[in-house]
């Protein structure tokens, strides 16, 4: 368990547009303060002081923008995998990856995260494409354990397990309402793991 | 990982009534025949030979039908883990508890649960109502776990992946078109887990 691993070379740069990030964080202001139904793109568009046209460049539909900022995430997901030596062991791997691959991807965003979870909570077609989402984002874990020779099975169970601890820090995360970063929550999460497992996880 | 525990004793004989299995057999193939927007109630109970009465005592409405049988399984998840000494770790937990709870909840139902898994997949509505039903499940493993003095992220983590191996168990279980019994296919999902913590579970 003592292999560390700098994976922040692998996604920084940040790898998403300034533009994508302002439009989500406009959208989800627009979206709390009017009602989803209610706000359209020029609106958001407007409100991040960009062009709609600038706005379709990026995104879809409306829709899109509350889903769209973490749409290279599973790609993310697999180029980090693909960094981590094959000798190091699934659980190895998502404990030395974890925190940064989950700061470089959420760790700023905590404001807009928490309101992107109000909005998608009033609505059962956002919850569902919330859970496609997830779904996708365990299907990249899966997918960069199986290019690793990790047994099918093994490989399902760790992308379960990583996405666990990743959901239980973000929660909590979201939750608190002091300035707790991400990367602390993450590896509380998997000192927890450790307990589970009876090993003295140490993330790096 | 040494303990085991006879918890058969814990819900056998079994705890769901003959006319809610058949009703649930003769929903999943009317649903799967005529479509589940097509099937009325009447339909079910008469081709279960039963009455609407007899229906109506068991679920509230036609949709209730696919998810009512296992109804009683959180009070029965709780009702296992209270039975299991509090000495025994999350873990050990598991991997004595899961194959007699996967045999007793799903284990003489394949057929009508491959049915049922089909009917859910044509319907959103249908989809978010199974998700809700797995929340309440480890909702209630989580409960189990907090009851027994576990900290509540380990008991989160836990119930996340007591949730992973029986998924993957059922799906397995249920592509497979040999004569594999449900218990083995748990039993080699909780072996994957031992490879996946480094360790030898050894399943009761």
């Amino acid at each position: 368990m003592a292999y560390r691993v700098n994976i922040y070379t692998g996604f920084m740069p940040r790898w998403r547009t300034d533009a994508k990030e302002r439009l989500e964080q406009a959208a989800v202001e627009l979206f709390l303060e009017q009602g989803f139904a209610e706000t359209s793109v020029p609106q958001i568009a407007a409100h991040a002081g960009l062009t709609t046209r600038t706005f379709f460049r990026h995104f879809a539909d409306k829709r899109e923008v509350l889903f769209g900022v973490d749409a290279d995430v599973p790609a993310l997901t697999g180029r980090v995998m693909a960094q981590v030596p094959t000798t190091t062991t699934p659980l190895a791997l998502i404990v030395s990856t974890l925190v940064p691959f989950a700061e470089a991807a959420f760790g700023q965003r905590r404001e807009v995260l928490r309101m992107r979870h109000q909005i998608i909570n009033t609505d059962q077609g956002l919850r569902e494409r919330e859970l496609r989402k997830m779904a996708t984002l365990r299907e990249a874990i899966v997918t960069g354990f199986l290019e690793r020779g990790t047994d099918p099975l093994v490989a399902r169970l760790a992308a379960d397990l990583a996405m666990s601890v990743l959901r239980s820090a973000l929660e909590r995360w979201l939750m608190l309402d002091n300035d707790q970063v991400l990367s602390e929550c993450v590896a509380e999460a998997i000192q927890a793991l450790g307990v589970l497992v009876g090993q003295d996880l140490v993330t790096s």
